[in-house]
């Protein structure tokens, strides 16, 4: 399972947030990662720590101000980038375009989606893996796979049916050990955290309880 | 062969234009439409022609002001709605909730696209059908059989691929009868056509060429 | 006093609420306007009510698909267009842009912002008014009036600093004729409504009780 | 004079054109500044080069995936930030939002917009500086002093009308030191550069040239 924090723009120290994910991750199966803001990069990509971006925009070098360049992130040292996180949404030509920008710079993608048909399409476009966010989950605290266990199964299909290859993450409503597994045996193939471990008094302590079912 | 003829905010008479399409459209087995601004759909419903609308917004009754509700578009006589225009790009889960907003009214739907991958994205949003409209050819009067015939039969194979029952439309680069032809051969189930029709002199002879052919 | 309903998307009828503003216009020194969806322009406007839009765009005759023109507008019956409205917020480039096309066809201009500093800076455009929409307001039922008069009054100064010329309307928080009264005594030039009369199970009494007190 | 030099997405090693700021400066009366990509604020920073954002969010501390938040920015290094540059144009009440925000972070800032009425509405939010950026000048190399010297005088004019505090600067068509002199001229407290400074084989001479007549 992957398990990717990403820290928003909560007040937490990015850092120590990303040394737990780098720590834990070595005891562990599950390949854990943390996505800081642009402004944060560099840092949390020294610590060791697997390190996405939040987000980058369809553009190539040149007259583009206050836009996030997926060379600049890959260059401070992220993997990957999310696309489209509901807190971030985007045109599907944009979708598109950011997913090419992310390959150019050989850059793993995630693009996230509302609900099954949306993760058809995201899956469409190409990407590495999609993630589904139900709007009705999101920051609630209950579990997808409890409330609602039909989105992660219906996503993994719509996905599988457009392409086989594009992995599924459950983007919402997974906060204990037992959602991610919950969410492993709907078909996902990892989770997206937030609030559970970025806000957490002991961020270290919050991801061992998260992998320790796995 | 269906042929939607955009009026855009081009200075054409949209009553006129109506005219021509419902009149040409009794002579020929092509079916004939013609999407005018919002204020006009009525008065160009009134005329007999099939009338379209150029753009819904992905809302339901209520406090939505300044945007275009499904039912009121069906409601002043539309039987279809294009989306995601190039000159109207949405979000991705805005198309989505457009075209359920269309399904909900009653409405045909058409999502537009820039390229094939962007095709596959908007046919497995489940909509009637989608038209691909390549940017280079966007105005230019080059028709899209002559600049780039792949794309249209990528855009075909890829919604295929997803829904074979999206028919995909030949969006951008088409202005004579040969074109439109020229499209079918590739397996363009349908054109969109603008200002060749809608900015001429006389619609009715230009409309009468389009056809002639097919 | 100007007292302008707007009709949003509510499933109301607009040619009966535009009568009812009509035939309660002849009973008042105040002056009422409606504003229906774009679709229901011209059949309001010919109901003899004065009509206005709900959003125009910032465009010209041209390639804008989807778009709201302003000349279509007028041709349409309106006489005048509000501008950024808290439910369609805009660029402030945009703003400038819609605020010169709805000149350029004879459109008012109504101007709508969410406090005192943006009411200074939408006054600056140029329009004929400007409304203030405090968000804590929207949609609450409570009068501004009463939950804040210092918004309004700071609204009034801010648009005279800039521009004593243009006027300013109370945009949220009005629902009684004691409501409309309020805002006049706080030096506004007028009120936008909506749900109080386009939901009201009989428009014209509602209109009635709302001008008795003027 | 204060002269920003935008790097926007360039190709361009920041780092290095921060640190011909950072000389340069100690070499003239004018104020010279650096705004690199949101990734490179802290390097920046550090090479003791005055540092601004290109762009940053009208948000707090929360649940904003994807967004700059003036903290990290301010926290990177940054004592200033752009707002509402014609590459990155924002709705009213982001712009009024993103001033706020800048503002509790103790961030400076200068809000771009296009034209004389557009900065007297930037300059009734209270921002410590606007910048003009006629859209036919941008990228063109026209300095805008000899195109259309009444754009900046105006500019300069409907600021002070509105806030006699706010600065104006003069934010296209300057590539040489004369145009900075001839922007000086018009009223203006200074300029922002792009390409000339960032593009140039050797910025530190071309910011030498720059600030020469100063």
């Amino acid at each position: 399972m992957f398990v990717l924090v990403n820290l928003k723009t909560y007040p937490c120290d990015p850092v120590a947030v990303a040394e737990a994910v780098r720590d834990v991750d070595e005891t562990t199966d599950a390949r854990l990662a943390v996505a800081p803001a642009a402004t944060h990069i560099e840092r949390v990509a020294e610590t060791g720590a697997e390190t996405w971006a939040q987000h980058v925009d369809p553009i190539d070098h040149g007259s583009n101000t206050g836009h996030a360049l997926a060379e600049h992130v890959a260059d401070a040292g992220a993997v990957g980038t999310l696309i489209n996180h509901s807190e971030r949404r985007l045109k599907l030509a944009d979708i598109d375009g950011t997913v090419r920008a992310a390959q150019r710079a050989d850059l793993e993608t995630i693009v996230c989606a509302n609900n099954p048909a949306q993760i058809g399409a995201a899956a469409a476009l190409g990407p590495d893996a999609v993630a589904v966010e139900p709007p009705e989950l999101i920051g609630t605290g209950t579990p997808v796979s409890q409330a609602d266990p039909d989105v992660v199964e219906d996503a993994v299909a719509a996905a599988a049916d457009v392409d086989p290859d594009v992995s599924v993450l459950c983007g919402a409503g997974i906060s204990t050990g037992d959602d991610v597994v919950a969410a492993g045996d709907l078909g996902a193939g990892g989770v997206l955290l937030a609030s559970g471990v970025a806000k957490a008094d002991d961020p270290k302590a919050a991801l061992e309880d998260l992998v320790a079912p796995l």
